[in-house]
């Protein structure tokens, strides 16, 4: 990987991972995601969770950010596109950046509970899965773990 | 089973049905999926897939509609309410009606090659999975995947 790849990568996740303090701020999993067209490194979307504001519990920062990246490009397949986002991704939103065509996944913190990737369904290893990203993980894993650690235990405390 | 929860049952898979004819007649993948309200058996919303023309491949029937139930209800959790849907969920769409809380999940046809309940990851039943409807499937199944095939056959004949 060259130094200028590197820097976009820092980039990216590190943008991710500002929208998932803005979800924290907002009463929201901390979560974001952004998805960059790789020629340009032009970014087409970027998200936070967006399940309490929206009342809705499918308006995942993933599924926002690649609703947008169709809609601006005109297109249903993003194959030239990748994606940053600071939570292993759950398994409608893996299956959704596989519908995408999503080139690179990169995200952050592991999510051994409900994550889809390397834990639950490992939805890019069934047969159901017709196309598979290349999976890239653990950068700024440890600061997005954190960020949710201190959002859910926020929750309890005033529970 | 009393005759008039099998009457419902034919009369929601039939409107499933006749909406997945509706999207063979559109040049879309011929799906349909409807959200029943239980206790006054009130039709929340009701989908064909437009994948095509909403240039997104993830506009899938019931991803349109639980975002509709969700937005009319002014709930991200639809705990009271049936699905009828004219082929099996695949992974994403599975894993969107755990998240909603569907109580009951009724399919047409099986889908063995891209499915995500009886099929591949099988979402209901992977430790990622925190809610499980009750499913219930085959009803008007021949229809449905016929329809499936003669969709696919007539794509066949045009490439």
């Amino acid at each position: 990987m060259s130094n200028v790849d590197q820097d976009n990568n820092n980039l990216f996740m590190g943008l991710a991972l500002e929208l998932a303090y803005t979800a924290f701020d907002n009463d929201e999993v901390p979560v974001g995601a952004v998805i960059v067209q790789r020629r340009n490194s032009e970014i087409l979307s970027a998200f936070a969770n967006q399940m309490r504001s929206l009342k809705s519990s499918i308006a995942h920062a993933e599924m926002l950010a690649i609703q947008k990246a169709m809609k601006v490009t005109h297109n249903e397949r993003l194959i030239e596109c990748d994606m940053y986002v600071s939570l292993e991704p759950c398994p409608m939103c893996a299956q959704a950046i596989s519908f995408a065509r999503i080139k690179n996944l990169y995200f952050a913190a592991e999510d051994e509970k409900s994550g889809g990737v390397l834990n639950g369904p490992k939805i890019f290893d069934s047969t159901s899965c017709h196309h598979k990203p290349q999976v890239h993980h653990g950068m700024m894993g440890k600061e997005s773990s954190q960020l949710l650690k201190d959002f859910f235990k926020s929750k309890r405390k005033y529970k």
